[in-house]
């Protein structure tokens, strides 16, 4: 008795690595919906070659699954570990950076992140979005809203929100007042704004999770660099969702979520003589200038907030 | 005022979608273990790649992503839908492929799956494996079991396990006596095995969760073809995990997890006139001949059960 060769040659059933990839594409290429059909297609090629090349024991690859497995169960109402894992492998970064295209000039986008909380106190320019006490040199921050035509935008939105000097948003922080370092401003006649804050830390993505076990394996910190998020917004202008980084070199370039576009750092000066540009306040203190441009298109806010 | 650029150019910052992948890549690059250097340089390359070439909107990102959340709250003790989603793009049976090279003429391996349970019934060689009086056709299944060098290997353990004839096994259905249509053989002195069990039914995968929406959306159905489960074991060679699948063509081809080895297709041979080949059945019953072949190699039993 040999093994039987199962006889109907003309099926199509697995021979080798490669027959298996040709299979699972003619099941593929069968979804009527042309971008599933595209998308699962690209999926199925990259995954499988991915395979070929790691070549991955069997262990490996239940270890990777289980992997998988332990992102969804880490992301609840208060952590999302699989948006922490497409952030730490640059996903997020590559898919804001495709999705605004900045050839027309327009300020580049950037991650809403997890921080962001609707409602924030609508203050005047001018005013201090700082609530509590906190230690850290205070923030002068100005610039301009135009158009990519060169436009100066009045009336328009500027929505900030950042971390405290030791790193936390308010929502982090119960020794914070509510909607503390949060503010919605609105544009002058000539397009300006300007408001007072604290120079803002850097703080850690939440390490307690597979991907600190992941970011401990690779030697990698788990920090961001010092950024304030902005919402810039206009009507007929596409809502401008970003963040401006504090210029520390060290940090931009080993952001954990690779998000420092070269056009979002911001020059922070220190100024030690004299007083503040308005306000009033003694030196030691930072300037900031940061101007924004918005291209045409549809005013669009983000979605409803977690909290 | 302008729209500052960050003058420190010899900073590696991100100015467009390839430079995000450099940057990657290069934090990537900075891991110590050479394995999982390997792996996430290669992970990263065709996750970025797949991206570029996909370009998906944010909505459709955030979506892929709430996708792969769902497959991990879908996870648990008594469903792995990550494992599904392995299976249903074909990415486990690939890894099976590659792990199990067949060039020395040893029978190709198949997944274990989720209904394996240790403490199968013993039997002599000739017993049913039958313990209730489902429907369907008897089948006399009969082998020898040899090493690559043609010598059968007699004492070899042969395990078998399956679904019933309305294609569920019996840790799935209350109706079932517990471990019906399981059972362990032992070869004999001639290397021959023999048992007698019912025609098995196919069945589809869990359906409930993410990966059933997926197969819909890819009008696929969830059907796996019928068959059975085969451990081969003998000291001093490789213990084979493997499937034997009844030879229904369409449904062979189909096989919603792609898990269909050309050699591991049985040919079920229905006798309608006289007698089984042993135990005296009256026709009609199936017969189905089924050699396997070891290489030398360790002895492994199949990881401690779940249940």
């Amino acid at each position: 008795m040999q093994t039987p060769q199962y006889k109907e040659n003309d099926l199509r059933l697995i021979e080798d690595e490669h027959s298996v990839t040709q299979i699972v594409q003619a099941a593929m290429a069968q979804t009527s919906s042309p971008r599933l059909r595209f998308v699962m297609g690209l999926l199925v090629q990259h995954l499988h070659d991915f395979l070929r090349e790691v070549r991955p024991t069997d262990e490996e690859f239940e270890e990777a699954l289980e992997f998988v497995a332990a992102l969804g169960h880490a992301t609840h109402a208060t952590n999302n570990e699989v948006v922490l894992a497409a952030d730490v492998l640059g996903l997020s970064t590559l898919v804001t950076v495709m999705n605004n295209n900045t050839t027309d000039g327009r300020t580049p986008g950037a991650l809403l992140g997890p921080f962001y909380r609707a409602n924030a106190p609508r203050y005047d320019c001018g005013d201090c979005v700082v609530q509590d006490d906190a230690p850290g040199l205070p923030l002068f921050v100005r610039g301009t809203v135009r158009a990519t035509d060169g436009t100066p935008l009045s009336n328009a939105l500027v929505e900030i929100w950042q971390a405290s000097p030791v790193g936390l948003y308010d929502n982090q922080d119960p020794r914070q007042p509510d909607r503390n370092l949060r503010g919605c401003f609105q544009t002058d006649a000539e397009g300006g704004y300007h408001f007072r804050t604290v120079r803002p830390a850097g703080y850690p993505v939440p390490t307690n999770g597979p991907i600190g076990t992941l970011l401990d394996a690779q030697q990698r910190h788990p920090y961001r660099p010092a950024h304030i998020h902005f919402i810039v917004a206009a009507p007929g202008y596409r809502t401008l969702v970003t963040q401006v980084f504090v210029d520390e070199p060290q940090a931009l370039e080993s952001d954990v979520t690779f998000g420092v576009h070269r056009q979002l750092v911001g020059q922070l000066e220190l100024v030690d003589q004299g007083r503040s540009p308005w306000g009033d306040q003694p030196a030691p203190f930072y300037t900031m200038d940061f101007d924004f441009t918005l291209e045409p298109g549809e005013q669009t806010f983000p979605k409803p907030p977690i909290d």
